[in-house]
């Protein structure tokens, strides 16, 4: 007999994206910024590295939601600091569902999402998207009346694409949250602002934010959410004290300091992007335009599953993905290629592979 | 309505001990330890604070596992690292307690296990211990018997008193964990060792960690567990993919490697912990015999929460603490302070201002 909670036994637990802990791989698997971190990051670090590591880091992360909450036009009571997106996720589900709930979310896109209601012993349920990656309000309005949280990504992934704030509109459920989730937001022409929370569904509303992409800080793990100041008081009882380090907090708050290195990282790779998606075009691609830091691809040929290994064996490494159930694809399953848009001469060797693989 | 589940909703969050973030305070009230890490750890953050922090830390700590299991004489796949203690602790009850379970633990002991299993909806009843700090086991039997999950710190707090393996032996539920939290376990004279594991019922213990104490890094949040490969497996399913972070995974693996470092810090907080527990004596106290890195005090007089706020006048922080249901205590509320270990300036300061109040 198993200790472990019959849904915890059941689970399988989710898997990342390869990370090849050696060098030597052009890594386009994980949508890791390429550039590094503005300097002022290693500055702030090394200060904190010298001063009292050995007490605890302030449980109220003060400085770095002062300078977020200018960021982004709202309150320092209405950030929530995590331990990585990731965290204010799981708290999430925690905080709004229990067995018998619904949560749900578009598909395909970010899988995390299943894990985590798994995790949490809650049912779920998808909202399929169609071939422009766009769902039907009368199909998934059923669901989302009943859901007691909605994830979206938004831009999504794998596909890039980015919905209007009145598209998102539809996905909010009368009696349950509307997560936001903006891991690439920073990326888009339009990024989703902290205006959707004075909507008159704005308390239904948590947009997260994370530092693993426009900031290249995926190494530190942090992310936080936005939200109004009742919604972030009760996630703030679900998360452990000290979820936060002491490093963490000051490579952030240095890192949000400086908007112009990020932005000038963001426009780099959005011209790569850019640039890559031409490329594809002419190799034969149909690559989706993307508003994120990648590219959703396929080719038709089908033939994804043994592009990915061919570029693999050059020690280039994207991501294979597929989705099962999605019935505008053939056998009701879609696969395809997500390609981290890295440096420029990162992405045209991938470029430069693909001529010879296809 | 509120759109957060009951159970959320009715707790009001753990308190965390008081964390003035400016200078000047003597800070003998959250037991971290007042001698600086080891300084192979500010190397190992400043060469981890310029490399690949744009990239995602390894979600397997394989080099942090490699060096514990040397030191604890395990197997790397009986490790778990997690961000903080506090982590392992909220695995452990998300995978092996749901609603209609019971979760037990001393009383007096640790305040957050009873946040924990609040935030997972589970009942908690308290082992009340007795006025030598132990248990009677014909008293407990029948709620160990039906806990899905004990948790024992082992030396306690705020007593500071260790139990030996035959007494927690009458801990382990027959259908449940038996959760051996060894924050404080270095500065006992006779560390529990992972030689637990091997008993009959070691396939139904996890023993946890934590850099905060003796490691001297509350900062970083770090901490782990140590169980059998199964019951790891398990745990391993239910930890976000990358809860430890690059710089945090560095400094750790810096300071485990570093058991000389850690031992003299130890050492000499075991010196100022006998001269301590001779000094309040002397003043009238009636201190705990203390295998932790803080000592519990009561007076005579009663007068605990006046002493502790003379003190922070002075602006030394020591803990003032209640436990309410102690049916060996006036009013069967006891209470009384919990001071940490700091330097031997810091505690012969706390002494000198003793002296002027009671």
């Amino acid at each position: 007999m198993s200790l472990f909670l019959p849904h915890i036994e059941r689970i399988s637990g989710y898997v990342p994206g390869e990370q090849p802990q050696e060098a030597g791989w052009i890594k386009l698997n994980t949508n890791e910024n390429p550039y590094p971190p503005s300097p002022r990051v290693a500055e702030a670090i090394q200060a904190a590295a010298t001063s009292r590591l050995n007490l605890y880091p302030d449980p109220l992360a003060t400085n770095f939601r002062r300078i977020a909450a200018e960021v982004y036009g709202v309150d320092p009571d209405q950030i929530l600091p995590t331990n990585g997106s990731d965290e204010v996720l799981t708290i999430i589900t925690r905080s709004f569902t229990g067995t018998g709930d619904l949560m749900a979310y578009p598909y395909p896109s970010y899988i995390l999402y299943e894990t985590l209601a798994d995790l949490q012993n809650v049912s779920h349920q998808r909202l399929i998207l169609d071939e422009q990656w766009n769902w039907s309000k009368e199909r998934v309005g059923p669901v989302v009346h009943r859901a007691k949280a909605v994830f979206v990504p938004n831009p999504n992934s794998p596909s890039g694409n980015c919905w209007t704030t009145s598209q998102i509109a539809e996905l909010v459920p009368p009696e349950g949250v509307l997560v936001l989730d903006g891991a690439y937001a920073d990326f888009a022409d339009e990024p989703q602002t902290a205006e959707i929370l004075n909507a008159d569904f704005g308390d239904r509303v948590v947009m997260t934010r994370t530092f693993s992409k426009s900031y290249s800080l995926a190494g530190i793990r942090f992310g936080f959410a936005i939200a109004r100041h009742d919604m972030i008081a009760g996630l703030r009882k679900v998360k452990d004290s000290y979820n936060c380090d002491s490093i963490s907090l000051a490579a952030a708050t240095a890192a949000i300091a400086d908007q112009a290195w990020m932005r000038a990282n963001v426009a780099r790779i959005r011209e790569t992007r850019a640039w890559l998606t031409d490329q594809l075009i002419q190799l034969g691609f149909t690559p989706t335009p993307s508003q994120a830091n990648f590219v959703w691809t396929t080719h038709p040929s089908g033939k994804h599953h043994e592009i990915y290994l061919a570029l693999k064996a050059r020690k280039i490494l994207v991501r294979y993905m597929r989705f099962p159930g999605v019935d505008w694809a053939a056998d009701r399953l879609l696969d395809g290629l997500r390609i981290t848009i890295g440096t420029r001469e990162e992405v045209a060797a991938c470029v430069e592979a693909l001529k010879q693989i296809v």
